[in-house]
């Protein structure tokens, strides 16, 4: 009983970047959950799988937003789910810059000082002041061209919004629509999107967005795939979201799940992938891990050990 | 510095509950925490404030179900935000009940034997069965109606769909609808209602539904209210989606949070409340409390102390 | 599949302080584990089980210190492990009271008052210069005694030295010396305990102390009991030195954790009962649970349905 | 308000380990714990700092025990602490490995089969049948010698009964042994050693080891230093132990925390830097950080950036 020998990796030999990740595999506990999350990815790419990346907005508040948008330029990826903070932070980084700032500052001392702290992120409300304009553009834009507008399209449009601007191309949002690659913002009423969509509405009663098509253009796409990978950062909306959505076709071939999440509260953020086998959402196999750990570390070595080292 | 004394419930005593429930204040650590949730909550309706509740679905998966139907049916709060477990769960409950089941159970056993899990709670497959019969008519009459269909319209229909059904009394759907309180499924998309809503399309792909008005509603009420306090159970959409509608007030005069969230991934699940503070969500006083722990045990307490005892 | 149905406590009804704690078992996720606690706890006492109480200091720091002494003052428990901290705090509250704080307040600041913080708990230096004096008659009593000291002598004169003291019947220290009930300190040499031995070591080189008495006292009654019940709070040597005596035995009857740890980490501090089961430290059925909590919160919950309303 | 950009790595370029590992402090959220860890451990490193590693036992149960021993051959950690396991763990690998297993087996079925279980991490039954026979050995030799035994000889004894076994070069205790690093099992008699210790015990009443000696050592040692580091994973006895003896000369000059524990319920194991500063166990400056986050994962980054790449 028992496989193969625990086993660090050896610093005594000259630092090799591949076999160190690869060491992962043998070092047992989360390192192991780790270097098999890697294993996957690459199965993911080998067979051609079709890649739901998911994450909740901290990954776009943190350096994780550069990543995914050197997966989404690069075709990397297929689908991606996030909620209304990951789109609308990595439109108004095009814009300036966040910065870092330490998880215990005063909340009144920074409100005063005009910064909003997420973990031991800052966002100065200046940049949410240039987003206002952003949006009122877009809204405008959309309202008038007297279209029925649906959440796809609308997230499609913040990324065609972009074209042209200040460092559109550090942007994820950008790089999904000029790559015709699906972006979902679930839900989208939320955040400084629903306040922009609020004040707009006053004005223009009847101003309404459709939510049914993002269920439309999801399983469409889960159930024609070929092989399907997931890879979700977080919890929340994101991973229920699409793995609710691979339900339907008795489950992701390949998951990896990347949270800090705890299933002893039987939330679905914290479940582990035996819960998500009894609903059919993961592969009645071994082809599915959850890294339970902090995805601002976890998720760039996963990308440099499971995509670019691969 | 510090004030007053670290004391434990004195059990040399006779029991008495009231005491027992106030002696967490003088306990320190999360005792402590939960001793000011209580009075905070107590607070909440001294002033009459208007009540906001959000959960995540595991609320609803659990016995704390039984305990919102209490509040709703009682007009003891007055807005509510969940996630589409929530929801679709609380109306299935209706039909019949979800079953003790255990956290280590085998997913590919379970699935075999069509249950699903979540936490140590299984759902068998035939609930959402019945779930789908109950969703397909509903779809239909809002159809037929010919009406535009709006998120919070559909939500409000599914508690009248409820009415005269069997167990209906045991719904908070049910409730908010007959109490005119109102109800937000955030997103709504999601889960067995977006399955259900991706079929039905299918046959009926002009069929949509409106976002927007969900933050209208919700907004307006924010603006209007006098005094407002927040219970927030989980992390997720209800979360971010009632205390960011609160920054348009420069924050809840009260905030309860219930939740195992850590602040250290910089998630909006695991914020605390001096984080709040800085974007506006939470009034710049000490009206506001974390109680880092499981809702199953946390919440009922609360209620206990809270609004039954208080 | 499943046994019994989920249900939350019913606050129609006039509440009930019994009827309440009992819903816990009914309600799901940990609140089950919980009740399940509860049924373990009255079933040790049924059985007239040895309990074995292992506990972190920060227990003895928090309120749930005087529920200990209530325990142990009536004989309800048999047999407590601790840490340095446990001990010492205990001790250190005779002669005055920790402090409630912030969790979120400067270190350095607090370093310039003198005062030093455990999570919200305040605990002024001068406690700790009044425990100075405290062990130096205790280290000098002992060594001008000429008697070869242990470890296990060594915590039961601590008991012996408060008696007459102000507030000494609060403490739980010494109701384990009046009524010779086993208390471990592991380790001894840590902690302010630690310092003292130091530096009385320095001006008393010959000064030793045993460490090996106090595993043949733990093993002895471990051996010689009937049932026995184990009951930990936190993790640290407390929870494992309490289950790996009771290996010897192939089990505790009775096994009830309280702690945060996750079982990802590969920890004894976050091991769950599974694991327990595998190294024969927990018996091979069903009385075993893990309430996965804060046990500031719990704990009293735990005695107040399982000891004091049973 | 605020420092610098957040920034992720830039998988653009050509992928170079140094960048890829410096890009970590740009990145926020625990990622930018993590840059500040290896900045502060190659500060130690230039400073010529006194060096203090703490760990708990899972360390060595997993290949984290491989990378200890790296630290110890070449010198480059100067005081060790850790837990019975810690200890017991590293030298039974010299006998046979331990093996790679699943989070999930069910305990009784390991415990048929003669498998203990670590997190997803196996020990058969075997290893510590050889185990009995070393500590029997190593007992009897101690016992003749007629010396008086404190902890602190007992452990470097353990490092000199490897000498010549096989694979006694992977051992940490044994190079700690031959490069006379002082390294502490506190407590000494717990686990396996404190089985064989009562076992002896039986037969040899008069056996004895003092406790003592063990904190003259450390505590001259952290009194003499110039400069000082401290490298802690995990909580429990080793974070403590360490922590507190810094305390003698107002705090470590650098300390580096790895662990997965929440300030939140006040214990020792989560208490974060500035909790240790109020008790002067950290310097009052910014040399201090935690990494909130699982170590098999974190601590080989730390030591190929700190250490190797440095």
């Amino acid at each position: 009983m028992g496989s193969g020998a625990i086993k660090g990796y050896d610093f005594n030999r000259q630092f090799d970047a591949k076999e160190f990740f690869a060491a992962f595999s043998s070092t047992g506990l989360q390192a192991t959950n780790l270097g098999k999350a890697i294993d996957l990815t690459k199965k993911m790419q080998k067979d051609g799988a079709k890649i739901f990346l998911g994450f909740t907005s901290n990954a776009s508040t943190s350096g994780l937003r550069d990543i995914i948008t050197y997966l989404v330029k690069n075709n990397l990826v297929h689908f991606l789910v996030t909620t209304t903070g990951g789109i609308e932070e990595d439109v108004i980084k095009t814009h300036g810059d966040f910065l870092h700032g330490s998880f215990e500052e005063s909340g009144s001392y920074l409100r005063k000082n005009g910064v909003n702290r997420s973990g031991n992120i800052y966002v100065p409300n200046e940049r949410y002041i240039w987003f206002e304009g952003f949006m009122k553009n877009l809204l405008l834009r959309l309202y008038k061209s007297g279209a029925t507008i649906d959440s796809v399209d609308f997230v499609r449009e913040m990324g065609r919004e972009l074209e042209g601007k200040t460092r559109h191309k550090e942007s994820f949002t950008y790089w999904a629509y000029k790559n015709n690659i699906p972006l979902l913002c679930v839900p989208l009423a939320d955040g400084a999107i629903g306040d922009h969509l609020y004040f707009f509405k006053k004005n223009h009663p009847n101003f309404s967005i459709d939510l049914v098509r993002e269920v439309e253009l999801l399983y469409d796409i889960v159930l024609n795939a070929g092989k399907t990978g997931a890879i979700i950062i977080g919890g929340s909306v994101p991973k229920h979201h699409i793995m609710n959505a691979l339900m339907l076709r008795e489950g992701a071939d390949y998951t990896v799940y990347i949270n800090t999440g705890h299933e002893g509260e039987g939330s679905n953020a914290g479940a582990n992938v035996e819960e998500a086998k009894s609903w059919g959402k993961a592969a009645h196999n071994d082809n599915n891990v959850k890294v339970w750990g902090e995805a601002s570390i976890i998720f760039p070595i996963l990308i440099a050990a499971g995509f670019k080292l691969k």
